[in-house]
């Protein structure tokens, strides 16, 4: 199984920024944590970029340029919020998205509370920190295994 | 590990009502897959009420009473969106709860967009059937085996 | 034809409570007089509760128990305005439900004007003291009768 | 008892609009049901007009005119939610209004959740289609018969 | 100096509709008695109609018909707070409009609070009963002979 | 092809009303302009009325009536903001109805951004002065030729 | 007859502040063309201030101390729309207060189109320029000459 | 004179979730200590539930019940922000409610700002800690002592 | 103890104001009734302004100036929900104030629902009539007796 | 004459996306069916980007870059509703620009109902599927030839 | 140049307040700071008031009164959020007036994020503690020698 | 001091879009002047881009990169109001930043009148036109130079 994990806008910071509440994890160091638990059962790509447009490009391409994913991890950062474009996105590709948070964003101002894509996920799963991807892979695996 | 599925409101009609939408599995069914999973790491025990008040008793045992349980998944139904008592109970007792939803709660009416529960809870996994259950337990245990 | 008249919280108040308002009529007054005009044509359960998990689990009951009801009256008082998990439970039983009001709740305040079960019950009768007992009734009549 | 039935905007296109939706009844298939059923109590004047002005001089006339009405069923189709003018004018005459509906707005676009017009009126009935006319005579009966 | 009074909808109930709140004055009355007042310095037209459109057409033809006037004094009744069209109208024409109603308009529901009509207004006059006829007609000779 | 423009309120000011801002072209300057245009393709009539009950009939007239239409264009003027029922009559009618607008709606004022009509026409042409109904009749014309 | 006319905030600076657009009038001006119009009629009082503290304390004063008026003419200007505590005082007070504004405030920016005084004053008069103030005091006399 | 004090929601907590924050004071604590006292003055019956329907049983077994009560205070907990129910309940007892908070409830999140049961109760005390109990009481018996 | 008792705007009428409503005791009567029960442990200075700025100045000089306060109680009247400054001052001083009304605000316009000052204040009491300042007293003096 | 035709997010799926609902037609397609109208007239570029940055360079480059174009045509598709910088490079470069979409966004979710470029460009057509863009294109012609 | 510095609400209380939050700096010692660095180049008058009418009448007699400024440095403390009377003052005067917040009033609570005089003040310089006065009354030296 | 001056979409076409309202002067031009008043106390390096991921990409190469910056000053232009994920940049870097605006954003329409950068940034300046930039660029050297 083919799964793309997509990070957006200023994830590419974690572990330098704020240590003392982010924890000092890179996404280097979540991604090999994954890896090592779900390397036999799928071949995971780890991505990020601070651009909105680019992250609608890369979604685009896994759903329908050459390397087709199975599905998709996407933790939007702040363009959870703001873009119906990516949610546009979403909803225009073959692929399931799950929709990832390191942190419970009920627990942060108002802006937060309200998520342009999770109506076009087919999951979201928010709060447990770095655990939130291996769920989030996991949900995919399911997902394939056992149908809907 | 001693865990509790708490299910709220309506949700011991699963399996009978609308069976074309919401599938015939019965909230036994789901339990009897999960406890496959998980009956070696953990002991899960399934309860569901469509008493508000109960609900906020059941948490209080789970958390100060003889059975003092390890974790909680809480599938809280409709009083996700309308009480504010619940929230206070689950930010009252030292056990961690985990919020599911069988559905994406975000694709449904507007009033369903807003959880009460949310900021109170350790994390949130919504949209992925039974699997949101399945899911929510491993959560907790991986919460006890790696820590925060 | 089975009908069961539910009425919701400080309904089992009528006739004590302010009647140079709400009149002197218990809600056993009301009932008696129902009956005596549909006693031919209906055999009408009528049940009050303060509790919304008790309500709830009626109309569960009334849907799938022993004894199915062909349809309901549902007068749910100050629920009405608050309770999803209700309107849930209207939604989830393959009965119809009359949703009935004594006054005018659009003349009261504006918490008041927002009925979150009316979008599931099949009809909605407000205004007309007891007569709206009555309608009701009869409209469950007209349905069972001509159809839809 | 003289009652007058007035039909706001679009309703004179019953049964030609959108059969499959709103059935194959003209206004005048249900006046000819509903005078056959009261024909013996009621003297029932069918009326419509898509003009606002219109309907509140008809109003006005059924309160002051000639031919005084007892009392009078009002299905103020989209005007229900826009006019001000019909509120007042309803409130206006010595006259009892009951409210009717087709469907049940509740369950339409938010823009029809607000009547401006129930206020006023002495009651309201939704959501049973022909049969809410049947009602709304019945209940002008007996208010009557029973007085309030 | 020409002045055309114009009201809007149910004003022509005035004096029969609930007298001892509006007073026993019918429009006739008041038209009489302020004519008393101004005959010698206005000729003054009353004119009533429930017709949005009617009143439209009235507007237009005081400032571009045979008979253009030199001001207008207008209650628009409930149209005050619902017609866009009206505002339009008033502000398409080349004469000067005072609005008056015989209440407060403030101290009523919050729907009438606002005025549609009040921008494009030469000025406003509420809350004096049939003195504020009075009072927008001298305002509207003032003007003419102070100027602005 | 059969096409019936309808002009709504104070659109008969055209030319005559503040030209230094409309310009000095009436209806009847626009009407000659379009039908030299289209004059050979379709057979447009051009209609105005400050009534909005007045515009319900002919809609009706044009989707039910003797002279059926083939299309309608739409300039509802100040009721695009204002009449529930004009939508609901558009909803009513097998005819395909454009709605157009002389200014940039959404350079004016707020009340004036949202058209309760345009969820119900078949497409929304605005802000090309009088160029936007040659648009409109254009419009019709290639959704007949090319079909949707 | 004694009228005390109160001027609320920057009222001070009429005629000197963007003579332009307020014109060259100072309040003296429109004091003393008041005064020539009333002379006979009413002893009027001017009184102005920037102290949101003093305005009470005068209208204190003019119901209940040692010269007490018959009638406040009172222009709040920015206090309009923000002292609570002046609406107050003005309800507290046994004397009629016309509330008067120089210009349309509904023109204006939206602050401004919420008077929290208007409820508790028996009429409102705006968008006159220094009319206001006559057309006030008149109200004022005809009260007393023709009652309510 | 009879005494109820009610408590809601989560209040049987008190003094085990989270001292650091709340105190160490059980209810029992509370309990002890006022009816230290008060006992001469007044007999005190300490009640706590998490079920909003039992509450409002409660609420109508004080007003009509055999141990009618002279007065209720009332700690609704998280009820108070969301229990229309409730407030129905008080309001329709004869017997005065004086509402209490332990803190002070509008230094907390925004929904905790709006009291349902506040326009009902004949006073409100928060933000005194237990000493809103106290204060409650003596409240009370003021009332009685000195009338209104 | 020395306590300082401020009252705002308006309430310097007491007892003149609408008696009938209001009752006819003054702000003199009501502190002579409160020194009388606490003279022996609190020295209490009564006093009054309709300024805001005032007010703040008195609560900085209790605060800091000569005749530092060891509590005060603040009926603030209609700035309780307008002045940010008020709330501001309160929170600059080191003096526990405790909020107090006559009447309950909550069963009276919205805009009296929002309290700018309760967030500031150690404790709020509202709805006893002058009860409501020897409740205030009263609690400032245990607050001193028990600590917090 | 010259045109852009600049195509937002996602557009560039088109035909690929959910064709039994967007249709077959790739962009390539309709630029194709365009140009093969227009061809005589204009010189038509088609350009597409899913970066709003790449965008605002794009209309930057039209206005002041060495290809400078006559007109614009837009179809922003989400960007329409949440970029502000869009509509700023709109205002600020010298050249026409006609928004466009290929659905009636008023039919589709609330948030989508707001166009934030809307009040930059000179003119809107939504809702004619492919033919929105000939429309569009020939209002470019159309404004060229007959000036304003 | 002439500057007057004005002060609002509670900042006579700087440096005594809470000085673990606000510094131990006095106005006093600020006032020197500033004046030491532009002693040369302006003449700063340094002033405060806790009360919005002295501080209008300051306002307006530093633009037409004796002393007329070249300048105004306006820290208006809480008045900033509610004066619009303040907020006229500043229009009215013909002396540039900067806006001045020692704290971030962004990050504080939503209450403060609207500031009523930002919109008639020549600039707004906020968040940089003493350093706010520093460069706003740079700002009026650089306005003055450069021009606008 | 190493300072960068970022600016926002649009700011690069300074000096030529509508000079008669943004004045002639370029980027450049403000640039050459800023520098030579700080030429020697600070490296300032100029910045302009119209991609929101690349203005992250920036201040992450600010705060973490080679050429790490001991300040910064942001003119985020219509990102301002929009970008939830600049403001994130903003807060994960260890350098102050500064909010520039060359007008006063609180006079322009409502949705430029929320900053979302405000909350994070260290001090906001608005509406000195170039001189917001250099008040900006001292106010950093003065943080470094004064501590804060």
């Amino acid at each position: 199984m083919k799964i793309l994990v997509i990070n957006g806008p200023n994830l590419n910071l974690l572990g330098k920024r704020q240590p003392e509440i982010y924890g000092k994890d890179t996404l280097a160091d979540i991604a090999e944590r994954v890896d090592t638990v779900f390397g036999s059962q799928a071949q995971i790509t780890w991505w990020q970029s601070n651009h909105e447009g680019e992250i609608i490009d890369r979604l685009h391409d896994a759903g329908y340029g050459k390397e087709k994913m199975d599905g998709i991890v996407l933790n939007a950062g702040a363009y959870t919020h703001t873009s119906l474009a990516l949610a546009d996105a979403i909803a225009a590709i073959p692929v399931p998205v799950v929709e990832v948070h390191l942190s419970n964003i009920f627990s942060r101002e108002e802006i937060r509370h309200r998520s342009l894509i999770a109506p076009v996920c087919c999951g979201s799963i928010s709060g447990f920190g770095w655990h939130s991807y291996l769920l989030a892979v996991e949900a995919l695996l399911m997902k394939k295994t056992n149908g809907d």
